[in-house]
């Protein structure tokens, strides 16, 4: 399995490393999921497919409202990007595309996952910044790797300042409902997955959150396996 | 109905704004209830109680674990108190008390939201903060106002330094999904809802953002109607 796993800087759109995307992507016929996006999920891919030609990616739109089932076969990477969590799962659980893409996935289609699209490629959505702002009841997610991602990760601020709950809160509350670990990931920081050998690459750091233990952090160049 | 909803500043509990608190309650037999919190439920109804009784008011705890609707008939006011808005829905749901509450207050029970508690006033709690850590899929709630609440909002931040979400980002994505106003509240931040009527007091502003219009801002002294 191949993953590139980012939690990403929006302006310009994948400026900051469209190199190693290409890279990743190593010439093979690309497609873009843009259904994370509400407003207007066209535009993001034409966008996309304008900023990723820079770098000699040849972008196809796996566009969920045109019988995306038939195109599956011609997929052979994926570029799942970014915008609000619930609506690209509801997306895709709607176009019935959740069981065929897990299992392309993990037979070796190479994937590359931006913030939301990073988030999905977890056991589930629920540690997502995002709002259910279309009340879905899809939380359950690829499940490629074990851990829970919280793209766009913060150190805890302080609360003298602003005593909302913090992102270190967050993920204790939900490690109180649930055993898996999860990976705050700063942004313009990403992780490349594979065979279950995970390193950090980009900017940030990465930190990971184990239940019942202080967490651990990881910057670029370094390696771990959960 | 008289409400006061407040986006509140953790530490001390209730420390900036007790006073109004007790003086909207006004010596009513008034129950607390503290199922936002995950952690420890009990604990949070303890200091409730404790920071409240230097402001002469006598704290009872509804507690949902112990046959909360033998007590209603004794609630004479509300104080819902903070934590994850999920949680507090999810709970007051599976106790099934959320019919009995819209009524007690639509009949003039008075109610105080802290945050959460704020949050479930309004039609449906997809605006909050939170993470649905608990996967629960309830999400309509009391309705006792027409708009939706967010409270601890912010103002955007720049883009340039943090390329996740605004809040208002978040909120015009709400309104892609459903017509009715949203109301951001800073901290240290309340409204009084006495028959339609609006009120702003506290140390920050509220932002009243209505569908495909620019959003309106009030501070403390102001009124307003929706």
């Amino acid at each position: 399995m191949k993953l590139l796993l980012i939690s990403n800087s929006g302006t310009p759109l994948y400026h900051w490393r469209k190199k190693e995307i290409a890279d990743f992507l190593g010439g093979r016929k690309t497609f873009f999921v843009s259904a994370a996006n509400i407003s207007n999920p066209r535009k993001y891919f034409e966008d996309a497919r304008k900023s990723l030609n820079e770098v000699g990616v040849n972008l196809n739109h796996l566009d969920l409202e045109e019988n995306p089932n038939n195109q599956l076969e011609q997929v052979e990477a994926i570029l799942m990007g970014g915008g609000n969590t619930y609506h690209l799962l509801n997306e895709l659980a709607k176009a019935e595309l959740m069981e065929k893409l897990r299992s392309k996935v993990k037979n070796g289609t190479p994937y590359v996952g931006l913030s939301a699209g990073a988030n999905i490629s977890g056991p589930n959505i629920l540690t997502t910044n995002d709002w259910n702002v279309l009340a879905s009841t899809f939380f359950e997610a690829l499940g490629l790797v074990s851990f829970n991602i919280s793209p766009h990760y913060l150190d805890p601020h302080d609360k003298k300042n602003f005593s909302g709950e913090s992102k270190d809160d967050r993920i204790k509350e939900y490690q109180e409902f649930h055993s898996n670990n999860v990976l705050g990931m700063e942004e313009k920081t990403m992780i490349a997955v594979a065979d279950g050998n995970i390193t950090v690459a980009g900017e940030g750091k990465v930190k990971l959150f184990i239940k019942n233990q202080n967490p651990k952090e990881y910057k670029s160049g370094e390696f771990f396996t959960t």
